[in-house]
């Protein structure tokens, strides 16, 4: 971290929900000075103090004055949040980094991870948005694949945490873990279906093709990060009654053949990317293991005995982490070194 | 089912078992008789008393007299117990239907799903088996899918609940579940990580390719049920924290194209499949939905946008029904119907 006098202020719009809440840890791991954040949420929460270092910061409501004079405006609320909201930011001159999809795949938005696309940050307008907590370690891995050969074709099949969808997803998950520990009725408000000791496979909304939102998400994010319209990618989202982290069984088919240990190695060497195990014992990253860990675990890479040139591998990442508040937080100490935050870096 | 007076003398060993009581619980709904009914477990359960129907059936030690007589011998235990008792029942002239892995692979030994390889059953020498629990419902999609068209590609990934690893495993579950919930510490004997709201991308032993043996099951047995050595399948074996139900993400690449309608009125028509929903809304099988069913769910049928011949569904299987004693129980009414038990079709 850069040093402490030279800091933006930052907003968090959404501080008291699961990835605000990460975000804050996050932001006091580097010790960043409690007087430069300013936390805001819905209605319902304004006045509650939420402790910070031996600070206690008061939660606010955004509007037009309350977010005056941030340099910086982090959004992980819904959508209709961040289209609210951000227009008023950039407006008054916030850099604002969203985490909703409301703006991911607008031309004029670069959709970030520091450690693939930096540069991307250059052509901002005013808001850089953070992929989908699915997409940004397939992407991270991909990136690092494509080095080795040219990708020809993905396939994933994702095991997603209920903290994905929040921290109402998190209780009806408890809730309902204690309803049949109880013998009582199931109730549900956040997922269509029974997640307790169950499964979902659906994340967001059907589209008329068969996918979920989530789905197309996964597929044009990735082309976007990776600059790479050519890649022929489907996934399958599924939700999994667990609470932390994302998990992911990926399925890689290479132009040429590609050398196994060659991919362990670049993986071994990549920022943010972490390898577990050789593959043949049950070494390999778990959700359990890897909750409150920053980088993208990867674990039982192998040839698929499947496809003349592919590889098989499992992932895991802490979604509320890499996969959204740290990636966050990448994304602003990036634009500070790349001198793109308008009211900071002048 | 056929008359009661004319059914045969089954004994199942491993009874007390998960698979075993699910087998029993079939054999109630099916009216069997208790008087042809013989339960075996290990002598730790030796002189236990089992209900069934308004009698105690009481558990014997499996040994060479306490066998004889039985015309159908099930057998749901470690593969040692099956290499021990197998011979023996079959030297005796019992019909031999095995749960486990030991003889699955042998050329004398069909491998049946009676929905698929019915007829295999002809060519029995005293040992019929049955298929791995994820490998019976995606032999049966594949079956359908190759009226279609020729299958080039099969990559599948599982959601494996723990029941598949036995009545220990469903307390393992259970026991972490509520030391989570207490804040003590986590303890584990079946899985070598917690399961409890965790994943594990391992179930069997590793072999030296990197895949696992439950992974080689799923390849090579499906291979022997479908009589196709050409058939391209790779497979991801992941235990997630589910009591009852193997769900699995299938992609399927196919010689040519195919049109999805067929395939929905294909699995729709077809006997033993269940097909859930249109794909276009949060209508699709699941683990808590499935749980006691004994058809093969299959849902969120969709072309697989990264393929040019391809789809995707998702499947979900009772594995201790359709996926284990079920089908048992099914292969002794085919070998019935087709006169193949020996000393009870004469």
């Amino acid at each position: 971290m850069i040093q402490q006098q030279n800091l933006p202020n930052i907003g968090i719009i959404g501080a008291t929900g699961a990835v605000g809440k990460v975000c804050l840890s996050i932001l006091d791991e580097k010790n960043y000075p409690a007087d430069k954040i300013h936390l805001f949420a819905s209605s319902r929460s304004e006045g509650k103090g939420i402790n910070y270092k031996d600070k206690k910061l008061i939660v606010k409501n955004a509007n037009k004055n309350s977010i005056l004079g941030l340099e910086v405006v982090f959004i992980s609320a819904d959508s209709d949040v961040s289209k609210k909201i951000a227009p008023m930011a950039v407006s008054q001159g916030s850099l604002v980094i969203d985490d909703g999809s409301a703006f991911r795949m607008e031309e004029n938005v670069p959709l970030v991870i520091p450690e693939v696309n930096e540069k991307d940050i250059l052509y901002h307008e005013g808001i850089i948005s953070i992929p989908n907590c699915t997409t940004t370690p397939l992407a991270m891995a991909l990136n690092i694949l494509r080095k080795v050969s040219k990708i020809k074709r993905v396939q994933v099949s994702t095991y997603q945490a209920v903290s994905g969808s929040g921290s109402m997803a998190i209780s009806e998950l408890k809730n309902q873990v204690d309803q049949i520990s109880n013998s009582q009725e199931i109730t549900k408000s956040v997922y269509p279906h029974q997640i307790a000791f169950s499964l979902i496979p659906q994340v967001d909304d059907f589209e008329s093709d068969g996918y979920t939102k989530e789905e197309h998400k996964m597929i044009n994010e990735t082309k976007k990060i990776l600059h790479d319209n050519t890649l022929s990618i489907s996934a399958t989202c599924v939700r999994v009654p667990v609470y932390m982290c994302h998990s992911e069984v990926v399925s890689v088919d290479f132009e040429n053949e590609v050398d196994i240990e060659k991919v362990l190695n670049l993986f071994s060497n990549s920022s943010g990317i972490s390898m577990v195990g050789s593959g043949q014992d049950s070494d390999y990253p778990t959700p359990a293991m890897v909750e409150g860990s920053d980088s993208v675990y990867i674990g039982r890479i192998r040839k698929d005995n499947s496809s003349k040139y592919g590889i098989n591998f499992w992932l895991v990442s802490d979604n509320l982490r890499k996969g959204a508040a740290l990636n966050a937080i990448q994304i602003m100490e990036s634009a500070i070194k790349l001198n793109k935050i308008p009211n900071f870096n002048k």
